[in-house]
């Protein structure tokens, strides 16, 4: 077998054996196979696609390129949800302690910001003596104690996909729908979950700008899941304005408070319990979505979420009391507001914009080496609908810096639209795919 | 500038700039852009093509990536022939003397056999003696002094094209006709050449199998060439049959001599005297290509040709008169002879089957660090639409060794197909373009 060969039968448009795909993605992290015909190869997967076939085939080598977690002795179910990235999306920060608290267990490995998007690891890191990196007998632990636990990935978790990843972020070859299939159920699969979540996000601060694009990988995910028995359902959301209130890292910490008290925003809440609604299912903890809804509601209500979400800070190194305290004080001194200049109505809030703009501001980062600042962030005073006056505050900012605040302002002002008459709401939740 | 940008947006179709093909190819050619890159934007050219003006200016990059050749000093015109490769083609060897001496110079940079076809610098090292590693100042000196010399690249001509081609070569990007068309012509360019005569070879034994893919290129090839001031024709030959007698590296000197002399086969004669018709037009001595023509076979009958390629072996090595002498002995002793199986006619002699086995027979090579025998190599007796009996001679073979002689023996008699009516002739010469 000649890499070359391969490269050429998936130029050709031919379906790839297991065998190929195996020799290929295993020479490659072998170091065997140079990065110049991986490239070439991905290059012509994003031209001519895979079959499910194939692609289920391509999970499962990428998936035993490194450990997969044995959570055996713990009872399960093992739960997951995984979102491809937005605005202010902290779901997981809910959901989790949510699962936990429905009897499900959640083993969350999470990534980090980068880009216009968030990272689930960023934020929970906000939180002062909160570890991230925990070892899989620390993971173990703190699932079989609190239902869940959320950690980074360890380097042996698909050491395929960060290669392969790398690889495709500088050689335009990110947006392959069969790669980034392989990409995160390889890592959902090898992280112990029996079932997940997924929510794929379209829209201008998500990945997938089109509804369109966004449906076909949900599509390709729950198939490719199917083949792989890893039960899968995801949902299309819409991430074209960012999610709640709050896009910050430490600001984001406290909004999932808001929600795990019931006093989340509703566009927030909505995305949260409908994700939830079907962890239920899949846990076999409801029959259907609409009952499941119904008891993440309920379990809600009852607090035991927020009381497994602090007991979960204390098991990673955080202490509850002082999250407590900090809570609506811990922001960067650096702040400015961003006011309406009109009168009317907010039309849309880019996502994409407040994506970059928070970059600048310290919540992401544009490089993986960069540092995060914890109490940057925005706070918005109004979102699409809402009725605004000329000279009301639209956003509270604060940047990790002036030169950063001083970036972001203008970017944030702009990605602000106004109308006269109240502009139609989008629907928060396209579809949902099972 | 970054080189994922400019890959993303070859894969979106796009034109590139000019600036962004100098910045990607001298970026690459400097060690500054990696191969892993310039593999994954090979490939997205291989689907999306590039336009003439792309093309061109991708030629002009990799042209300034090397030295220029500069010929001033010598008297014009400078016209040169270049074939995309084939089985049995020792054209070149006629047409250099040919228009050499009809008046015009050229300077003819080649290449060695790779794969299964074969390479006029093999060919010419065939002549003890014979050097084609000639100095640039040799180059030119040959030059003016026999009206053409015949030698192999030197390193600082298009580097760029060495890089990338040997990229390509691993990636399966070979087979792109705006990245073909930037490779032949950077090099013709960079040689000295004014005006190129192109033979582009469609069949079993040529790089493109297929008569329209050959055209594509043929019109690529004279379109950009004209875009860099390059007056370029290009003839669409048949390379589904071996052409002459003789495949193997002294034999085609021998054959070549043959031509010089007026007694060379049909099909090779044919096709050179169209060539040379495209030459003598090229360089200003026929009005067209019928003028051209009968200038050739009356120069050709005055015997200086053969003088000229005669006293070019002596300028670049070699010993005229011990060539002649050679004629007809220097075969290698290791031989024999494929018999034709029945009665009738030679229907078909697949060129990539004779390309192939005279691998074996060590005429050409598989890697291009491989060695060559000189001696080795197969006469046909009879040719597509030659009549025979069952037992009849078909070809005589010579190998470098047994091993090869084995391997190639079935391969040359599975190479013929026969038929009982004597089968339609090919076209020799599908398509003048200029």
């Amino acid at each position: 077998m000649r890499a070359v060969d391969i490269i050429m039968n998936k130029r050709a448009g031919k379906e790839l054996s297991p065998e190929e795909l195996q020799f290929l993605i295993n020479g490659y992290t072998a170091g065997e196979i140079p990065d110049y015909q991986v490239s070439a190869w991905a290059m012509a997967v994003f031209f001519r696609g895979m079959t499910p076939g194939e692609t289920a085939a391509l999970t499962k080598v990428m998936l035993k390129s490194g450990t997969v977690i044995d959570l055996s002795g713990i009872e399960g179910p093992f739960v997951d949800k995984h979102s491809t990235g937005g605005v202010g999306d902290k779901t997981s920060l809910v959901l989790a302690p949510l699962a936990a608290a429905m009897g499900i267990r959640d083993p969350m490995m999470s990534g980090r910001a980068l880009g216009h998007t968030g990272g689930t690891l960023d934020k929970l890191e906000a939180i002062p003596g909160y570890r991230t990196n925990l070892s899989v007998e620390e993971f173990r632990r703190i699932i079989a104690a609190d239902g869940f636990a959320m950690t980074g990935q360890t380097k042996d978790i698909v050491p395929a996909d960060r290669l392969l990843y790398a690889l495709r972020d500088v050689t335009g070859t990110v947006e392959s729908i069969p790669l980034i299939t392989a990409s995160i159920l390889s890592k959902k699969a090898a992280e112990g979950a029996e079932a997940l979540v997924l929510d794929v996000k379209y829209g201008s601060g998500a990945f997938m700008k089109e509804a369109a694009e966004g449906e076909k990988l949900a599509l390709s995910l729950v198939d490719t899941g199917a083949a792989l028995g890893l039960n899968t359902a995801a949902l299309l959301t819409d991430m074209d304005e960012p999610l709640g209130n709050m896009v910050g890292n430490f600001l984001e910490v406290e909004e999932s408070l808001d929600c795990l008290e019931g006093k989340g925003p509703a566009d927030l809440m909505e995305v949260t319990l409908e994700l939830g609604a079907r962890m239920a299912v899949l846990g076999g903890k409801a029959p259907d979505a609409a009952a499941g809804r119904a008891l993440c509601e309920k379990t809600l209500a009852g607090g035991k979420p927020r009381e497994l979400f602090l007991q979960n800070v204390k098991s990673q190194g955080g202490d509850p009391q002082r999250l407590l305290e900090l809570r609506g004080n811990y922001r960067s001194p650096v702040t400015a507001r961003v006011k309406a200049p009109r009168n009317g109505y907010i039309s849309r809030i880019d996502a994409w914009k407040v994506g970059r703009a928070s970059v600048d501001l310290g919540v992401g980062r544009n490089r993986t080496e960069d540092k995060v600042c914890p109490t940057a962030g925005v706070q918005f005073h109004a979102k699409r609908g809402g009725a605004v006056k000329a000279g009301d505050p639209v956003m509270s900012v604060w940047a990790a810096d002036e030169k950063g605040l001083a970036a972001a302002l203008p970017r944030l002002a702009d990605a602000v639209e106004y109308s006269d008459a109240a502009p139609k709401l989008r629907k928060l939740i396209l579809k949902s795919i099972s």
